[in-house]
């Protein structure tokens, strides 16, 4: 009988490292597609990706991962396996349940979809036209109604796509959190908009060339160990990280010459998600569980570099020096004070791309409670523009002239990827609990920031969060850390010292 | 029926059409491990890449390939195949027929064991110590002895080996046309070699900075009309082109700042092999007829660019100016005439990579006399260096004096790929021939060239050869062009002619 469950065990790992090979190589690709693949060489290339993944996708709910998950899942099997096994187990058998209840045809006319959806959206963005658009989400959202009766959830609806993206957060822990956040932060948005010392920011938009901001930015990644012998960086349009394997960790940024700040916090962001694949535990390499435990969770460590570390003062105090070496003099006049006030300048903005870390969270909440409305029918897709706007109103205090800088601005929903945003929120959630509790471990963060020594704070990331990989949920990442669940009064504690500080309030 | 055999030939091409993108996902990999990714990455990508590997060997020898080829193999269906549906189904069956001829299990223990030989070699070729690698090529001897004779074949057993590379060419043919080449050749070298009039070389070794090399290359690549929309430029240790699929065709090269010959001849060398992938007919795109339809027609395109557009006196006519303005001042004394002779200087030398278009074929008969003898068994590898060195001699007139920079210098073996090396020399004598039936269709060949009008050539290779692709065997395209079978006479006009005038004999 152990022997049996043994090679049963084998080939069950086996199986799943195959499909993690197919995922390496579609990795691969969408990174190549984004860093410099030929034009027109992407037609063939969709549909070598389209085939990889379904390959994916039918291999989760194939009669093999059938027998394997049942044999592997019997009370008599699950005692003799290791606790990686189980946890690959419990994931595979997650994915089996719910993509079987997906028809393989409806699927794929989904996928079909929101292609041509993201097209549309594209399209309708750039002409700023809505109408243009709402057919395609109607239909996306049609979907996702049918989708999660189908997959089954406990309370809202809206809770079967959080799972997909936050398991363990739903949406009756979200309306607590995002409505605390919602209530410190629009107050907090309006004293910063009105408060009447404005930080300058006229020298941050100097000539710098794409060259030295290279430059600049390989050293700040080497400071923060980010190991260049499993990864490299790139240029693209849309940056971002991606782990081709735990080995191959790369980073993207793009270069705006007239504001280094596009790359410099740019690259340390994606810094921070490529640490947390780089920091997976070995023993993971190879099985889907070598990855971030969630969206979120991958957040928080992207915003605990950015964040934390380069709009830290202490940070600048060791590279301000350096920053001016690489710029072209832009810098020269501009006391310490004034640079750190001036990258940490914050108010309401149309675009969540570009929002600061205290009108950000606001953003997602608007977001947030629109998905969830339109999940639950409680509104339509023709009605969003004008909830957008109002929305847009109450927590930032302005109004997008056209939908082109309102509803129509993130590819997400064209996707179908509702459930993704509050993840962002997350982050800095997440981001702000883990700080705290750092802080008591790591009293002295300041100084070793000022110092360049990240060691000891990258040391305990590793052990609180990144060797984990999947093999904790995001929630337990969070518990184990701080002894308590989501909690969003350290981001509000964070944001209100923070910039009653820059304002001056 | 027919209604069936539509369908049977529709799910036949979707079959091929996935193998091709595991291949696609396999020639990505295969160009980001040598242009850049990151060295902690490559145990856990070459795992994958064996991963997909072997699932295209899997699905190439399964069932339900099987059961396909049967189908549509039948005298009824035939019939009612397209060619293209025709010409898949008879390389998937040869491909089908050999690889059920190999036991799974021999088939992997020889791949463990070329991937040992590689670094055994790699090392034994460092030390020039043969000894160390002679193990390892035993074996490797002893598989493929055991492999032609589970292949089976007609003639003389390296025939098995041939059929892998150059289907159609045999050693009865190799050994005419070697045969004529070599008597030919060794005399030619000879009175090179004597000749009073040796050709000024030292101005090609100044310093050209490596930017300046690539801005060069850019623009020879451009007027040579590669489509840089399907293809990109970028650098390598061991430079090769790689068709990623037929509108991602990219083209690599190494810089050497104290000899700009490595980049530029390099990457003309490489636009050759490309020029052919990114011409090959669009109805063929998806498919494994979709390639070049073997390794020495591959060669003759790349020869081709290599000898008669970057060799040719009248392309410098229109680009040695172009190059002075890229190059730091080092041709500024050099009239046209000595910069083509330079570029066209001859002679024994011991390593094949380096050597020259009248000695390279020699260097390629003295392997295929010595792989065709250690096949058939006439010769063991013990005796190897001995041989080599005798070989050498009587050919080149020189001798290694280590093992390192003779019988040990080439890879190939090491990776089990005997019957390859007579690819490069075809690739000569077949770019003869073809060049000979062009200067029939375009007499004003040379004018072409001063002007920088390489249109009329492309067209006409596209139309004599790229567009086929897989479609017409090597053989059958040299017959289509030139009427007759491979004949090494052109070559060797050539040669005589060219080498003779530029060292005045």
């Amino acid at each position: 009988m152990t022997r049996n469950i043994r090679e049963v065990e084998e080939s069950f790992i086996n199986f799943v490292k195959k499909m993690e090979s197919y995922n390496e190589a579609i990795s691969l690709m969408f990174w190549d597609l984004r860093t410099g693949a030929p034009k027109k060489g992407v037609e063939q290339r969709s549909e070598t990706i389209g085939m990889l993944s379904s390959e994916v996708f039918n291999m989760s709910v194939s009669n093999e991962m059938g027998q394997y998950l049942d044999a592997l899942s019997a009370p008599e099997a699950k005692s003799e396996l290791s606790e990686i096994t189980k946890k690959l187990v419990e994931e595979s058998k997650k994915e089996y349940d719910k993509n079987k209840k997906i028809p393989a045809d409806e699927y794929k006319e989904f996928v079909i979809l929101t292609s041509k959806a993201e097209n549309a959206w594209e399209e309708a963005k750039e002409k700023a036209d809505f109408h243009s658009f709402a057919p395609y989400l109607e239909k996306i959202v049609a979907y996702l109604r049918k989708y999660v009766e189908r997959i089954g959830y406990e309370g809202h609806p809206y809770n079967a796509l959080l799972d997909d993206y936050e398991p363990g957060v739903t949406v009756d822990v979200l309306d607590r959190v995002f409505g605390e956040l919602r209530e410190k932060l629009v107050p907090l948005v309006k004293s910063v908009t009105e408060a009447p010392a404005q930080p300058k920011t006229d020298f941050l938009f100097e000539h710098f060339s794409k060259d030295k901001q290279k430059d600049f930015s390989l050293e700040i990644l080497k400071q923060l160990q980010y190991d260049f012998e499993a990864g490299r960086l790139d240029q693209t349009v849309h940056p971002f990280a991606v782990a081709i394997n735990r080995n191959d960790v790369r980073v993207t940024t793009k270069y705006d010459e007239k504001d280094f700040r596009t790359a410099v916090f740019g690259t340390i962001h994606e810094c921070g998600h490529a640490l947390y694949e780089q920091n997976i535990s070995e023993e993971l390499i190879g099985t889907p569980l070598c990855d971030g435990t969630s969206m979120g969770i991958h957040e928080s460590q992207s915003l605990f570099c950015e964040n934390f570390v380069g709009r830290n003062y202490s940070f600048w105090k060791k590279n301000y020096s350096l920053l001016k070496e690489y710029s072209n003099g832009q810098f020269d006049d501009v006391t310490l004070g004034d640079f750190y006030k001036a990258i940490n300048v914050a108010g309401p903005s149309l675009i969540r791309i570009e929002a600061d870390e205290m009108t950000y969270s606001l953003h997602i909440i608007l977001r947030y409670e629109i998905e969830k409305a339109l999940i639950k029918g409680e509104i339509e897709v023709k009605d969003l523009p004008q909830i957008w706007n109002d929305k847009m109103e109450e927590y930032l205090g302005i109004r997008p002239s056209h939908d082109g800088e309102g509803v129509l601005q993130d590819v997400h929903w064209s996707g179908g990827a509702l459930g993704y945003f509050p993840s962002y929120a997350l982050g800095y959630i997440y981001a702000s609990q883990i700080k705290n509790k750092m802080n008591e471990d790591i009293p002295n963060y300041d100084e070793l920031m000022e110092e360049g020594n990240f060691t000891p704070i990258k040391e305990w990331l590793i052990e609180h969060v990144h060797q984990h990989g999947k093999m904790k949920k995001p929630l337990e990442i969070i518990e184990d850390i701080t002894g308590e669940g989501l909690n969003p009064k350290y981001l509000i504690e964070y944001l209100e010292k923070k910039y009653k500080s820059v304002y001056e309030l």
